[in-house]
């Protein structure tokens, strides 16, 4: 029998030097914090990054999915709340929920992401059965009656016919510090790659209100990476994030209002 | 008379998104809390960016100088702690100090900042008279007792006779994420920039010491920066960062170790 409860929650403020040039929580850090949340989440209950170490383990996301209604501002107070929704075979769902603490008063959702995470093993970079390996302690503190009201991962096909009409608008050789602990391109990083496909001047008139990125591949130190961006509807773009290679890295979705 | 000490403390936690490919803490989040922990000194004590914006006014970072002794890893607990350390006409000086405080034990010094700050006029950009307009609030608090057993910024000359022997090592065109709420590059993009002039392999082999950034000029989104790097002693570099017009915006040295 566990004896912590099912959620866990993170307070925090919005530092100056997290902001957009409106005074706004940039992505980034919202995404890094909702992984922090999450790793803690992990942690307290045994199966954070440090215990599934000691099996030569490590979790990878496979899918990310943020929808926000209303980014906090300089200084606005804020928590995250994450869960475990379900746990399959080789993948686990974890949501969020992201509300408004603002001067104290009652929390106020502003918004939600949806998670996708395999667990590999670091000798063969293979997903092992979660069920097997971790399914108990996994399974003990899944609840799916918390609601996390956003669409689940968002997959966009190419708009004509499979013909392929992107362009490549960004070209990122890899840097030392886009590597993270697992020594590949840290996950957040892809969102700013992301975000940095639109000009300061589209983002006067334009707020990004959700993005998906699909993990397909790993990038590492001295990559060249390449963005293609194809509009899909009015306020949603596609993009494609190759390596030299021409492997596909991630898949992208953004949708502004 | 003013009743708040002279000090701001935050208590901080390694989180592992903000971690380095060695999971040590990252020197752009090391800054970015260095400078939240300054705000909100300011804040507290009436002279933060809420309260100066009333005049027109804004903080503008002339100078900072990071060295670091041992940097913490990820869930390692630290602490950073800011003062004013003394108000001359047009700028004033901020110190910080750097603690461990891994496992509630007494903490430790692991580093120290110093950095150098103007008050702007947000409509002429020229620097206002720091005593005459905030001297009173600025020199209650300063404190030049504390210690920061550091040199103070180093300024490092061209080494041959004046003479350019840098090459150019890296092109970085301003993007929106770039950019925070006084419309220019983040202070703290810079620390980015010059550790990125580095490969992983050389990471490897050597940890960073110390950073210093003299703000020159300003950089806005879509300049073209080019860096420039000249080793100027065995672990040594001066950086020179310059924009599409060829105004030196920024000037860094990397001490390694």
């Amino acid at each position: 029998m566990n004896t912590m409860k099912k959620t866990e929650t993170t307070n925090l403020v919005v530092e100056s030097f997290n902001t957009d040039f409106e005074r706004r929580l940039n992505f980034e850090t919202l995404g890094k914090n909702l992984l922090n949340c999450a790793e803690l989440h992990a942690n307290k209950r045994g199966f954070g990054v440090d215990d599934i170490i000691k099996r030569n383990h490590a979790w990878v996301m496979a899918r990310l999915s943020i929808e926000i209604f209303d980014m906090p501002y300089m200084f606005d107070e804020y928590s995250i709340t994450t869960w475990v929704e379900k746990v399959y075979r080789m993948f686990t769902n974890r949501n969020f929920s992201i509300s408004s603490t603002l001067n104290g008063q009652r929390p106020t959702v502003i918004g939600y992401a949806r998670s996708v995470w395999a667990i590999i093993d670091k000798e063969t970079r293979e997903s092992i059965d979660l069920e097997n390996e971790y399914g108990d302690s996994l399974k003990s503190y899944a609840d799916n009656e918390l609601d996390c009201p956003i669409q689940p991962f968002i997959r966009l096909k190419s708009s004509v016919n499979g013909q392929q009409s992107t362009t490549v608008e960004m070209v990122h050789k890899v840097v030392a510090s886009d590597i993270d602990y697992n020594g590949h391109v840290n996950s957040m990083k892809y969102i700013t790659y992301l975000c940095d496909l639109f000009s300061l001047e589209y983002y006067k008139t334009h707020k990004l209100k959700r993005v998906d990125i699909a993990y397909v591949s790993e990038a590492y130190f001295g990559d060249t990476l390449t963005l293609s961006r194809e509009q899909t509807d009015e306020n949603q773009y596609r993009i494609e994030v190759k390596n030299q290679k021409n492997e596909i890295i991630a898949r992208g979705m953004m949708v502004f209002k």
